[in-house]
């Protein structure tokens, strides 16, 4: 398994499979590690980097789940290669773009990635298609039990794990879902969401993560608390109160949008359709809210002959840095936007 | 010929054709007469405006041309022949919103107008497709001399004809064209033709006249001037000079964009093309717009299998009051948009 293989489909987040998959694209769960005995990340000399580096990939690629994990030298990796793996929801943007010593593991199934010198010295991530967060939860214990029977992690009796930030101290757990919500935003009762969100102390982002703006009808939502709760607490509130709800609330949407103003809906989607098999400049953030009202048009049944696979690969091949490896060569974002309504076009006008 | 024979065609002002068709939609002259010893309009008593009706109606239909001519009684008609003849372009919006005593004797091709009882006693207008202003000023006046020898006119020996409005005193006289603007509207040039048009002394407006938006990219340019300048004068300075100017910046603005920005056209006219034959609801502006982009790649030769007499007929077919008609049942706007979208689709799905 190499990276250049990951670029043919559409990665565990956009799979469109798994439970309530109409309004859960994806479930995550993060877990954040540091070595006992070194300074946070931002204290370290470089030699320091390098030492964590070499000593949590060794690591990683130790356990028994080595054999299905490849590994990719962040510091080295060219940048389409970086942002592939940003797009691929792998690593950070920051891990990205940073230049010290730093790396990611990732199993070929791409369900988990263990980033090494983001934030943290580990940043362990599990990320499943549709709303399985309770699996997740199990994967990312399965693998932070194994990883502590051979690493010291920085560890405090009151607070618990210590973090390099601390928003992130206690358990070091961040849970969060991809929801699509196309039809609480054109009802408007999305500001409503986001209002009960803010109250159950969860926070609302972009499809990339902090300081994104939230793409097309696509929200991140995340716990913002890591202290004082036991891990299995903020993990269960979320899976079964928190994520039914908002899921409820986007198919109660989708219902009464259905019986009221059919035709809203279906003039939504035709235009959609049409517009990402006809158009010649297309931007990847319309690409984003165009397929996006096309995945709702075939969830709700009111478009047929778009294959839900494709259309949910799309979204990812469609992005920057896919569709330069896709197409083989670097272009600016004009050229781009050209390349992609080609790409588009010979996608969707197959059948 | 009646009225209803009306909705099944273009009309002149929309044929297509003519010389300079690909910018110039259209030619009008408009002449403004009062019967001499009666009132202005707004000054008579209704049995006077009744006289003036009996009298205007009876000359009119009485010349050499009478036999292609039809009456249309516009206090009698219903509510949506009298729209229908607003976006035809043979009565004035303030004709169609009266409620005096008035008419218009229209000829079967739809070239020549005559309104009764609008602002003036009689109103007359010659339209025609393309540029064929010098045409249509010969049209005009051949009707205005002839109905000159059985009436007598409101005429000042100083001052020419008088008009109830002073901005028409002198000369009666109104000329324009409907231009079709896209490129210079897509450049961001038409502010400065604005400013042109301004200092020239010429008024730019909307498709149905006084008052309403310039709605897509087609703008009426008329003079202002009707005082201390020949007829003559008037219409060669608008034939000669100002008209194939303006033609001439639109023409190089296409050559320009087709040069530098061939994508940004060709991604224009594809989404106008795949909206019109997609979309579930549809207003008349959004129509008006998005033929006007299908009119400019038609006429560019940048997309096939679009017949441009088609797209003409369109414009005015997809109307409201022509819409009603066509489909012979009355609707309000929300059923109108649906009821449009699913016209065009059937009109521009046939091949």
């Amino acid at each position: 398994m190499r990276l250049a293989d990951l670029t043919q489909h559409a990665g565990e987040w956009l799979r469109g499979e798994g439970p309530m998959y109409d309004v859960v694209i994806s479930s995550r769960v993060r877990l954040a590690r540091n070595l006992a005995g070194m300074p946070f990340l931002g204290k370290c000399t470089e030699s320091q980097q390098q030492e964590i580096e070499q000593r949590l990939r060794a690591e990683v690629l130790a356990g028994p789940a080595a054999p299905e994990m490849f590994y990719v030298d962040v510091r080295a990796a060219g940048e389409l290669d970086r942002k592939l793996l940003v797009e691929r929801h792998l690593i950070s943007r920051q891990h990205a773009e940073a230049s010290h010593p730093r790396g990611v593991a990732v199993s070929g199934d791409e369900t988990v990635a263990l980033m090494i010198n983001e934030e943290d010295h580990l940043r362990m991530q599990v990320l499943r298609t549709g709303f399985q967060l309770a699996q997740a939860f199990e994967d990312i214990s399965r693998i932070d039990d194994s990883l502590e029977q051979r690493l010291d992690f920085a560890f405090h009796s009151r607070y618990g794990y210590l973090t390099a930030c601390p928003t992130n101290v206690g358990t070091g757990l961040r849970v969060s879902v991809m929801l699509h919500l196309p039809a609480l935003k054109m009802t408007g009762q999305i500001e409503k969401l986001f209002h009960a969100a803010s109250d159950m102390h969860l926070e609302v982002r972009g499809l990339y993560g902090e300081g994104t703006e939230a793409t097309g009808d696509f929200f991140q939502i995340s716990n913002q608390t890591t202290l004082g709760k036991s891990e299995r607490q903020i993990v269960s509130e979320f899976v079964d109160t928190m994520v039914p709800s908002f899921v409820q609330y986007e198919r109660l949407a989708r219902e009464a949008l259905l019986a009221e103003r059919p035709a809203a809906i279906d003039d939504k989607v035709a235009r959609s359709v049409a517009l990402l098999r006809s158009a010649r400049l297309m931007s990847s953030d319309e690409t984003m809210y165009l397929l996006s009202l096309v995945r709702l048009g075939a969830n709700l049944r009111r478009i047929e002959g778009m294959d839900l696979k494709t259309i949910n690969e799309l979204f990812l091949l469609t992005q920057p840095a896919h569709l330069q490896r896709i197409l083989n060569r670097e272009m600016t974002p004009d050229q781009r936007a050209a390349a992609r309504a080609d790409y588009l076009r010979r996608k969707l006008n197959l059948n």
